[in-house]
């Protein structure tokens, strides 16, 4: 007889995990170090401290420190929204009629939607620690803005967002919510910077893009005494802070004497995969135990599934640190698709050692599959899923309808990074019937990897 | 030395309520029941019949019944967003410096956005029980809405959805979330009732309003063989589904070895703050504990706080029974507030009752002093409040401010019914500084008072 798991399981707050796991330090094979492109040479802390905080840059170059104390006033602030549910999909399972037992971490419960606040709040803290003035940030989707915002308010930081110029005229409502939380938003490209008004000059009436969002924002915490940068995924630094979700996970799954055959979750730089995955990577790095990992992508960006494992740019303006990942290629435009959290180019240089290491595989999805699963979900589970997220819920369908093929009585793990209530354009096209597809072509591929740039390892 | 308590606290499914609690039962006094506008004498469940379901007419007369169990289909519904949590309001607190202790009863993590889902799922789950094919409603803010296409979705039901034209217009978003779960949603007044040609035809060019919804949902569902209509708030039925939220919070002070001094809640129709206060009120009414119970509403529409305790329409229309509330005048029209959630002519008869037997007080607040609130409370507690939901925070606030004025430790427990994820116009106006204040002059109330029904008791 099979035990009763609730639906929902929520760690008390004696049992919350109090450190950070960092995965790094028990890979045996390094991820590969950030290059300053000017002199071919792995990134020091000298050259990273006047861009970001100084206990950001130790977290981001330490590869060796397995656990980092979370600062108790972060632990204060995680209250506020944690720990997030783990839930057991008993709905879902029973509208496949799958053997399969599915269970969700659901990040969204929290005002910013999304995961992103684990990280906010741990990046805003170390500013304040610092002495720091303010942040600046870019922002597409805007649930890192979102994040950033309500971060910053709490811990009584200015926090300077560039908003990609068409998101800033299409999400006025995400624009919004940051405004409430205080910080300053300014669509970009701007006139506020030295880039802004160069791209402005060459491209009158450009409506943006996130690479020229990031410049201006670097641009503006290097010039402003007392800022810095903070970005919200693909580094290393991310990575360890969401390492929460997964610690979370972790803990309620042995509460319940359970354990994932295989753990599903959306990659777009990376951040929310990297977390989940985190305690249960390190098991199967030490060989305890182990499991499959699959990281879902679109197939309207395949860094993982059909990009090139190289040194590439992380922004498309090429004044950051060049990093070692799977990429489609710095100067490759996703097409514009509903899952704007999703759009970037390469992907975070952990997750792609691991990858390049076999310990995790790839799947990439096509969004009108991904919205079809979204709305399938909504309708038994109640949560209105982010586009984001719902790559991972199409997988999970997928695999536990495998399951029900196979007779197979697996148990999956996903992650349900965050809400979809600032998408409803996107349900809207779906549910009339408009939602397109769209993918490059291996030759849209060759030509964009041409440009990568030459780096000597 | 005082206990340490938990930011939250989430009762164990082995906790959670089996039974909704009916205040009725201890009311020495009840309230006054409906009333058959054509004959002046109460309805009787024949007269409710064609218009409600069986189960929830049953639970609309019963004035002596204190508990019903609650179905295993609705608590299995429940699980996936309750338990709710009874938040303690920490960060509230130093903000404020006050010595008293603030908690809060969060209903707003769940996708419709507020607790209008916990009587949703019970009225759908009670007409598919009797064989419907589907149900009618009306909604103006759309959180009502969207929580019956969620429930009805659930059951397999068909949900039809007149939404006040200018909200169908205005709110496109809320309008998504429900076609998402599978409504139709059609602009009010339309031309598929005769109400609405009518309406159309005498007002051309108009975007309607609740009372004109309200009149084409009964129409639709009186007219097609095996649907009903439902309603949201004010009746007696919702108030007991929505004594979940009180018997909830009851049961986590319990655990925590906690009483309020004094609960809070907005009041629009009385379903959230009517299901807060149900177990304290009945403590109350059986002499066995006390606290004060303020009801907050809005000086825009202020039924409790400036009008008459009569019999009076509760429908613009005139097609539903009279109900005896305290009410400015089915006629008033209150001004275009940012708190549509609030914006109803009278209150629930159980409330009303209770307020005249002065068992609770009542007061009105100005909407920019509540986004002033709902802003302070973002900012520290991290949850964008609704604006409705604000009143409560405002005039927890308020009190809290009072104690420390007065050096006093009071404990206050407030009702966050939901987000405001969907209200970011009305954040707008007030980040912008364009929110304005209005409420009705004396003589305006005066004349909407005159032409009460005339009914004799």
């Amino acid at each position: 007889m099979s035990k009763i798991i609730p639906y929902k399981t929520y760690l008390g707050e004696d049992e919350v995990p109090k450190f950070w796991y960092n995965m790094r330090a028990d890979m045996k094979k390094k991820p590969a170090p950030l290059i300053v492109p000017a002199t071919g040479k792995p990134c020091t802390a000298e050259d990273l401290e006047p861009v970001f905080c100084k206990e950001l840059v130790r977290q981001e170059l330490d590869n060796d420190t397995a656990q980092f104390e979370i600062p108790r006033e972060i632990r204060d602030f995680y209250r506020m929204f944690r720990p997030s549910p783990l839930v057991r999909a008993y709905f879902l399972e029973k509208a496949l009629g799958t053997p399969a037992k599915i269970y969700y971490k659901f990040e969204g419960n929290n005002t910013s939607g999304s995961h992103k606040l684990n990280s906010a709040v741990a990046q805003a803290y170390y500013a304040k620690a610092q002495g720091l003035k303010g942040v600046t940030t870019e922002t597409g989707a805007g649930q890192w803005g979102t994040a950033l915002s309500m971060a910053c308010s709490f811990f009584g930081l200015d926090c300077k967002v560039f908003m990609v110029k068409c998101s800033y005229e299409q999400k006025p409502f995400r624009r919004e919510v940051m405004r409430t939380y205080g910080a300053e938003v300014t669509p970009s490209p701007s006139m506020t910077t030295e880039v802004g008004k160069l791209i402005n000059a060459e491209h009158p009436g450009t409506t943006g893009s996130l690479g020229c969002a990031i410049s201006e924002a670097v641009e503006t915490a290097v010039k402003n005494p007392g800022y810095r940068y903070v970005l919200g995924s693909v580094l290393n630094q991310v990575l360890l802070h969401q390492s929460i979700i997964g610690l979370e996970a972790h803990a309620a799954f042995e509460k319940l004497g359970e354990y994932p055959d295989v753990i599903i979750g959306c990659a777009g730089g990376g951040s929310n995969l990297g977390g989940l995955i985190a305690p249960f990577m390190g098991e199967k790095l030490r060989g305890e135990r182990d499991c499959r990992i699959v990281a879902v992508e679109p197939a309207s960006c395949p860094s993982f599934t059909r990009g090139a494992y190289a040194y590439d740019y992380c922004d498309t303006g090429r004044i950051c640190p060049l990093a070692k990942m799977y990429t489609i290629g710095a100067d490759y435009i996703p097409s514009p698709s509903h899952s704007g959290g999703l759009r970037f180019h390469g992907m975070s240089s952990t997750l792609s050692e691991l990858y390049d290491q076999k310990l995790m595989e790839a799947v990439s999805v096509k969004q009108t599959d991904v919205f079809a699963a979204a709305v399938q979900f909504a309708r038994v589970e109640g949560i209105l899923p982010a586009p984001e997220s719902s790559h991972a819920i199409r997988a999970a369908i997928d695999e536990a309808l495998k399951c029900k093929a196979e007779g197979r009585e697996e148990t999956i793990l996903f992650g349900l990074t965050g809400t979809g209530y600032f998408d409803l354009i996107a349900y809207q096209a779906f549910n009339d019937g408009r939602m397109e597809d769209c993918e490059p072509t291996d030759e849209d591929i060759r030509i964009s990897l041409e440009k990568l740039p030459k780096v000597k390892e």
